[in-house]
């Protein structure tokens, strides 16, 4: 046989999966991994060891996870641990419960009916309660692995690849890279709103309907993204903004998507969570019959943060029926791991007054918040104190994005590079401190602005340390390059 | 506001989506589920409750799962039971060595380097010993969560959408449905071989050869896939057939997907598996060097059959590591539960002689396979005992796939409903005795040919009621429709 070319090679390959970014690994990460392996090797750097700032991974920063819920994991895994004495009473009791309306009372099945029913039935009586009353219907609600998956199967469902023009994702700047994956994924057009740093993160509302309207030049805006408690600007939308967001989509006929996986991350004194199916509903018929609405809850986040399990669901509001049934059978090539599930339901039906680990699962939140306000409101005054750092208030969610000033000359070398300057930088303070950041750039920001996200998941201590590193690293930049 | 249609519905939701199927649920399952609703409103029917064969989930079926593999992930789960003493001591062992390897010790981060690095190490020893020494590199494994979706993130490397010459996927007739699910999303086109029931479902190798060499007036054939052991054959390729699909992928330029899911599953006396990658190398570097394979595992087959924690791996070789790193990138949008993943170590790292749980270990593998040799030789006699069935030599996987006559009456019949005659079939057998198979159609069948899938789960006893209710019902379908 003469020597032929492989058939699978960069040239030959699927075109689209060409463009997609890996999640959050953008240059800096992948510098971070060889410093690792440089490290290993034995070179001297600046430091001792790496400072991961870059992952929303809590359990992996020390966060431990809740007990009932391992302790019901535990159970169910190995159900002949019943008969011993290592266990809260109400863990069992809830194991046994769980295995009984298992097939076979295995978490070794695949479970249809618990996942796509059982499940579903405590989901909705949750979402119900966190609502105030608004219904939810189980049917609507879908039971998943991990989330990113999960959305780009929804997302998937709107994405019309034959059309000549390119369907549109409405998405905030910044945003959480995973909706920019998805529109390089589907082939689709990324429709940016900006949002006002100035006002706390604050929606602009005759700019998101301008971004729009310039957008359907081009292409058929379909799904207008929103993220609420925000990644990575760690605020937490006001009532008015939802308003907005949810009358823009009613007007400009677009499915709402909203990413609300921090829901339960939410620190700030007097500020609120409302999901954003609450405000719809609120708002009226006109509105609560009419949008489309698409939520999404993760397990991975929240108070358990329980990133290596893979679980969350999707609850589908005004989604015809037909449609959502596709999403099932996307979903169904991605079957959820039982464990992973159940622990969901543990969550959304957690201990009440009286069961016997109620005190303790109430005090891992208590702790779990009060320990995230007191991060936000370090960071924030740590990055405010700094000359050319500034950072809005941090309301939710795991992270302080601060938006830093760059010096020209520090911007002419980096475009010298072919290099965000953001970027850039980030680089420069890794290669000297170890501590690893995401650029700004990775999420997207308004034009001329620089940032960086920093998860605060470290130890109090330690995380003040950190900050004062950056801090102090930020100046010498800013001094070397004026 | 004027009302207006709700954006996302069935004309302008993504139309490639439409076209995919929900993976083994045909109309036979739907009713199958429809009846169980009817069952439980109090409908009274000929039987009591539904006979589910139509799946390959050993543990709903009554099947025990490894105690040393459950132990392990017990453990992992809430490591406080490490201090007690309900567990063998290699449990432990195994238990505190995986924690150590994981971030913070635990279970609830994402532990990228335990996913991507440790347990690659593991696998690849695991398959060098399983292939006589064939060497085997950790770069190129993946660990996965659910093999379907890992599957479909390989399959979507090799789909090119925006040709206009369609990618051509070369599938066996019968064929899993998962690859006529995945031909559908990517926008790609089915290439048939017939396997040969007459020979115990052999490759025809001028078929095959014929086969690609037509699709080449419509389509590009990309990707050539083999399923052993078959599902839902149960049969074991012999080695003279792989080196037929080894030397077709080598002479055609095609990517050889095999699927080895089964590959534990072997237990007709005499009959051996070979990997696709041993068979490939054995076959010298004109081969070993330049054919593109691409193999699974999963956890959910062989001997532990646990469907419900999802996971398993996918072995690349000779694909370039510039495409491989696309598939990483495709997968990290699906990152496997560490819980699942630990358990896939315990597999490919089981307990050694002299280890506590050694002889109970391999006792529950010796236990199944003997059972699963019983069921198939049960299977086998009763069918092909029966005027109108015909049943090939089972010699792995899980499942019967008989040959059964359909009279012309009958045939007529089905044609006047749109309806396959084997799915007519199904459909009258599941209105009268509650037994759920799966058509098949489904999997694609011979022109001419006629046949449903069993599972072969059910215990001995059980089992056999149900296969001589089958024949009962075809000898009677036969004579009411002659």
């Amino acid at each position: 046989m003469a020597p032929r070319k492989r058939l699978l090679n960069l040239e030959t390959m699927n075109q689209a999966v060409l463009d997609v970014k890996v999640p959050i690994l953008g240059s800096v990460l992948a510098r971070a991994l060889e410093i690792q392996q440089e490290i290993d090797q034995g070179i001297v750097k600046p430091f001792k060891k790496l400072t991961k700032c870059h992952f929303g991974d809590q359990q992996a920063m020390g966060h431990k996870p809740r007990t009932f819920l391992r302790q019901v994991a535990a159970l169910c895994t190995y159900p002949e641990l019943l008969d011993t004495d290592n266990f809260a009473e109400d863990a069992k009791r809830r194991a046994r419960e769980i295995l009984k309306t298992l097939d076979n009372n295995s978490v070794g099945s695949y479970n249809p009916t618990y996942i796509t029913q059982v499940l579903p039935r405590k989901i909705a009586k949750f979402i119900e309660q966190r609502d105030g009353g608004v219904p939810s219907d189980p049917k609507n609600i879908v039971v998943s692995g991990g989330m990113s998956k999960a959305v780009l199967n929804a997302l998937a469902l709107a994405a019309d690849e034959e059309s000549p023009l390119k369907t549109g994702f409405v998405v905030p700047v910044p945003y959480y890279p995973l909706y920019g994956d998805a529109i390089a994924l589907f082939g689709a057009t990324k429709v940016e709103y900006v949002l006002d740093e100035e006002r706390g993160w604050a929606v602009n509302e005759e700019n998101i309907r301008e971004s729009i309207r310039a957008a359907r030049q081009h292409c058929n805006p379909k799904v207008l993204c929103a993220i609420n408690p925000g990644n990575p600007t760690g605020h937490v939308l006001s009532r008015d903004n939802m308003e907005v967001i949810i009358r823009v989509a009613a007007e400009e006929n677009l499915l709402l998507f909203a990413d609300e996986v921090y829901q339960e991350n939410v620190f700030a004194p007097g500020v609120v969570f409302h999901s954003f199916k609450k405000v719809l509903f609120e708002m009226g018929p006109e509105y609560s019959e009419r949008v489309q609405l698409v939520s999404i809850y993760s397990i991975s986040k929240g108070i358990s943060g329980e990133c290596g399990l893979r679980s969350g669901y999707i609850e589908f509001v005004n989604v015809d029926q037909a449609v959502f049934n596709y999403f099932g059978i996307l979903k169904s090539f991605d079957i959820p791991s039982v464990i992973a599930v159940l622990t969901l339901e543990v969550l959304v039906d957690p201990p009440q007054p009286g069961d016997t680990s109620y005190e303790s699962f109430q005090a891992e939140a208590q702790n779990l918040l009060s320990t995230q306000l007191e991060k936000a409101r370090l960071a924030e005054e740590i990055f405010n104190r700094a000359p050319g750092i500034c950072c809005n208030p941090i309301q939710g969610a795991l992270y302080a994005f601060p938006r830093i000033q760059i010096p020209e000359r520090a911007i002419s070398l980096a475009q010298g590079r072919g290099q965000a300057p953001d970027i850039f930088f980030c680089h420069l303070l890794l290669e000297e401190t170890g501590i690893v950041l995401v650029d700004g750039t990775s999420f997207g920001q308004a034009k001329g602005t620089y940032h960086f996200r920093i998860s605060l998941l470290h130890p109090l201590e330690e995380l003040k340390s950190i900050l004062e590193k950056i801090v102090e690293f930020h100046a010498k930049f800013l001094q070397e390059y004026s």
